[in-house]
């Protein structure tokens, strides 16, 4: 299995092997817990204080708090990559409100804290080259603005992602779309940027890419209908781990004419130029 | 912490402090788990054969498999509460999808399969004398025939329990009641118990009472909209803990007259009968 290398857990960098979540965790027995998670570009954590920031965010919405400070995080993960050496990794915190005598009742002063590496993963080629799916799913997460661990919905359709040749799913809940299950979407209507304003996680790399876009760009938040985007010009997903992708497929319906569009294009440039800019 | 006495983590009973649960596992960082729960009585584990099949049924859901037989399971229950020496206890069955070594795949056939048992823990008897309380939230379970690990909503809402002498949460979803957090929801009209019928999980004891109680009392099966819980003659929740518990108030809207009515009190005689039976 994955254990090898190391981990943090509460305090210590330690061997992956020892490292022991309670079963009484109520991240484990009540899925309460919040996580983040960041990729490197040239083994330096990208985006690190958005992500950071972000997780403490999650964390105060489920009456959770980091135990730690930034630079102590900074610290940490710069050791943590050093010893697990990946080319280049993603890093994932984790929080939960750590053990629960009674499955029910825990203690906010006493949370879990873990942070884990994995090798950066690698997204096909073609997905940016000639754009990818969408499988549409209704669905509206609990507690949307907190990144929480609650993917029931996702790995529950993982099997049909992978045999339709499919990205990712799409949430959508009384007609209106919201985001992909691991990444924000978006739509391009009359040459403007539409992104949903409400009940969905704010995207660091997404948000990122907006800003430097809003100079060419008009970027119109707000309600988008599932007829909205499956009618839309262009369509695209960002994800910390995989920047922006294009979407030319969402279940049965193509996305204009099928083929990346210029506005997508140039945002992957964009994208491409801000990670670059930080290696 | 409750690191004291003995659990049954993948195929061994060991004691508590070294049971060790990876840092990996799906369970943990994306809430892919179900459980069960079932009370003793006399020692004796109540409604077993419901509950394992109930877990089963579960794990179905979410493409996972008990990797244990009934007997099997059975047997573990018997020495793992000989081992913990409660008086009464709860068990709990969790099973999660196993260790996902990039936090996204993992293999159905290496699930992690937990039992840990707790000591029973006491409803006040206040709550059955003259009845308690529920605090209604908009909440649909994402799979709700299936007894998932996550309860985020729940736990985000407890000190708002305790604050207002709740008992739990009802949840309600476009018009219609479902149930409540940690029990099934009932009420009475016209002198018949209504029971929701859809987007429920089916309830173990609250399934027995109403089968020993149909010979006395209609059940109709079907939708209960907000308003019918609030203007209902009595309205009660069953759970394998608590047996059957008068509910007299939602939110601050008073059920009949807010006192335990006839209906609620009969089942809950036939409860306690069940219960006794089996001691």
């Amino acid at each position: 299995m994955q254990n090898q290398g190391f981990v943090y857990l509460n305090g210590k960098i330690i061997p992956a092997e020892t490292a022991a979540i309670s079963p009484y965790d109520v991240g484990l027995l009540r899925g309460y817990a919040v996580f983040d998670l960041l990729q490197t570009i040239g083994g330096v954590p990208f985006q690190f204080t958005e992500h950071i920031t972000r997780l403490r965010a999650s964390a105060e919405m489920l009456g959770l708090e980091v135990p730690a400070t930034d630079d102590e995080i900074a610290e940490i993960t710069v050791e943590l990559l050093r010893l697990n050496g990946h080319t280049e990794a993603t890093v994932r915190y984790v929080l939960t409100g750590g053990e629960s005598p009674d499955g029910m009742h825990f203690d906010p002063a006493t949370p879990t804290f873990l942070i884990i590496t994995h090798e950066l993963f690698e997204v096909p080629e073609s997905s940016y080259k000639v754009g990818t799916k969408l499988l549409m799913r209704e669905h509206r997460r609990e507690v949307p603005e907190a990144k929480t661990t609650n993917y029931l919905t996702w790995l529950r359709n993982h099997h049909l992602l992978d045999a339709a040749g499919a990205i990712d799913l799409l949430y959508h809940a009384d007609g209106l779309v919201s985001e992909a299950a691991t990444a924000s979407f978006y739509v391009v209507r009359n040459g403007r940027i539409h992104a949903p304003a409400r009940g969905v996680l704010k995207g660091t790399i997404g948000g990122l890419v907006l800003e430097l876009a809003s100079s060419e760009y008009e970027v119109v938040l707000g309600d988008i209908t599932v007829e909205e985007a499956l009618s839309a010009e262009e369509a695209f997903i960002t994800s910390s781990v995989r920047g922006v992708v294009p979407i030319v497929t969402i279940d049965d319906s193509t996305i204009g004419d099928g083929c990346v569009g210029p506005v997508t294009r140039r945002l992957m440039d964009i994208c491409q130029d801000a990670m670059k800019r930080a290696d």
